[in-house]
């Protein structure tokens, strides 16, 4: 078996073999541009982990890992453009470096290319893949738009929050385990547990990542505190106070929210404070790691196998916490 | 076999009958909106006239041609983004409709969707169909982007006129044939013919539209007349006209493409007429008509079952003269 370490290696080799195509360039080079910026590739890794699990070599799951982090870049240089997002992983956007309508564009071609390289999967029916890619992919463009109908929706609830991360981010965590599992030969009951495993550990991720926007030290969140704070973003945080405050309290939160920053953040953490949200959220948290790891244990294969996984899922809620 | 009117109507049927999801309404709104616009549905009645060139039952050819017409309308959504277009078929676009951000995602969403009607062919290998459609949809994306570099070009030269037109317009029509042949178990050859008639077909309908745009009835064209020279747009016309013009005569076009509509108009049209340039571009449209029916005579089914398709071609031709 192969650590994240040399499965990392795996994919960056295979990105940095791969094109897309040559002319014309202003199409072109913002995808290399795009793949090139890093990140941790959890994706790809954790679909070559899926398959990992089943088979001692990897290599046919190589093209559908390469399909799915281009994949995910394209929704990046799409989402950029929605948000008005100037920089990603610390270098411009490509709509801020090119412009939008080369950011669309280079973005459509991000998604057909993502599409053959799925297709370039050796010795597999390509049906029984593309089904759980293009669900995923649908419901990711689901919960981007979800995700902007909240900035215009009054009262969201937690379960439409819930539902918002889930197709947002969380699929597609679970379809990348699991379609490296189908490339492995696992049964369709393995490769749905471990859908299950990658889908409850990204909501997990995401509550956390709202947590400590709050409660996080600015070293380890990499950004300012209190951020969402001061955009009214409806985070669980939010959305559980609003719905755990009394009269006189939601009077106050909704004042808080039209005053400044300097008067906002600490008035919001407060209440937070005082409704015990934060102990809320990582109750909520801990139930969704709990159900990953009941799927995880339930993955037909040995225990050590496994452990990769766990260690993985553990060490990114550790890095974040 | 089927006329043009019964596959438009099975194909109509076919859009009637679809879905792309329901919630949220916001992203799948614009995709029953856009479907439901109309048109000659030229495309996906040429890839059930490519199957049914070979088989009588042409139902299996349905989802295929589905998945074009959906990707064609992907285009022209993200395209009426780009170029910044109020009106498609004489109806607002999505992105006047809704927003940016709903055009991009909805627009998305169609592509996923499109693959997902093309998966639906029964009996065929995907990968034989994704392979020209995938290849189609780069190519379409190539040649969006080759026009909007012209924008900023000062000499486009009659080649990459050509390649510009070819990818961005007549591959798909290639394709859309080509596709239903293959469905219709046409053999490669045949298939091949299909898409070199479809596609300089589609070279031969943009050469036309060029000539039209200068030299058409207002009542046939249904936009101004001169409305390409008006915009400087580099057509045929123009890019041979700069190329054939004497010293004096570029000049005075260099000055007229600066000139008020009123005195660039019928400025262009002059020198235009000086040139023959209308004869030029007529006898190029006629060089792509005659290799298009040489593909099409080359296609190994009986004389009769290839009349309708040089029926639609001539019919497109005579109705845009």
């Amino acid at each position: 078996m192969h650590s994240y370490l040399e499965l990392l290696e795996k994919i960056n080799q295979k990105i940095a073999a791969s094109t897309y195509g040559q002319k014309p360039a202003e199409l072109y080079d913002p995808i290399e541009y795009m793949m090139s910026l890093g990140g941790k590739r959890l994706r790809p890794v954790l679909t070559l982990m899926g398959c990992n699990l089943f088979k001692e070599d990897i290599t046919s799951a190589l093209p559908a890992a390469l399909a799915i982090e281009v994949f995910h870049n394209f929704t990046l240089v799409h989402d950029d453009i929605m948000d008005n997002a100037p920089l990603r992983r610390g270098q411009e956007t490509v709509y801020k470096k090119w412009n939008m309508p080369i950011a669309i564009l280079s973005g459509d071609m991000m998604l057909i290319k993502a599409i053959d390289f799925l297709a370039e999967t050796p010795n597999s029916s390509f049906n029984a893949l593309l089904k759980p890619f293009n669900k995923a992919a649908a419901e990711v463009c689901e919960g981007q738009q979800i995700d902007m109908n909240f900035e215009t929706t009054k009262d969201v609830s937690h379960e439409a929050y819930i539902e918002m991360i889930t197709l947002k981010t969380a699929v597609l965590l679970g379809a990348s385990l699991q379609i490296g599992a189908i490339i492995g030969n696992a049964s369709e009951a393995d490769a749905q547990h471990l859908y299950e495993f990658g889908k409850n550990i990204g909501i997990a991720f995401q509550i956390q990542d709202d947590i400590l926007d709050s409660f996080g030290e600015t070293a380890q969140v990499g950004k300012m505190i209190g951020g969402d704070i001061a955009a009214n973003k409806k985070t669980l945080l939010l959305i559980e106070l609003l719905a755990a405050a009394h009269k006189d309290d939601k009077k106050a939160l909704e004042n808080l929210m039209q005053a400044s920053n300097e008067v906002k953040i600490p008035g919001v953490l407060n209440l937070y404070k005082k409704y015990q949200i934060k102990e809320f959220a990582e109750a909520e948290k801990q139930q969704y790691l709990t159900l990953a790891f009941e799927h995880l244990q339930a993955v037909s294969v040995q225990t050590e196998r496994k452990m990769i996984l766990e260690k993985t899922a553990k060490d990114l809620m550790e890095r974040m916490s």
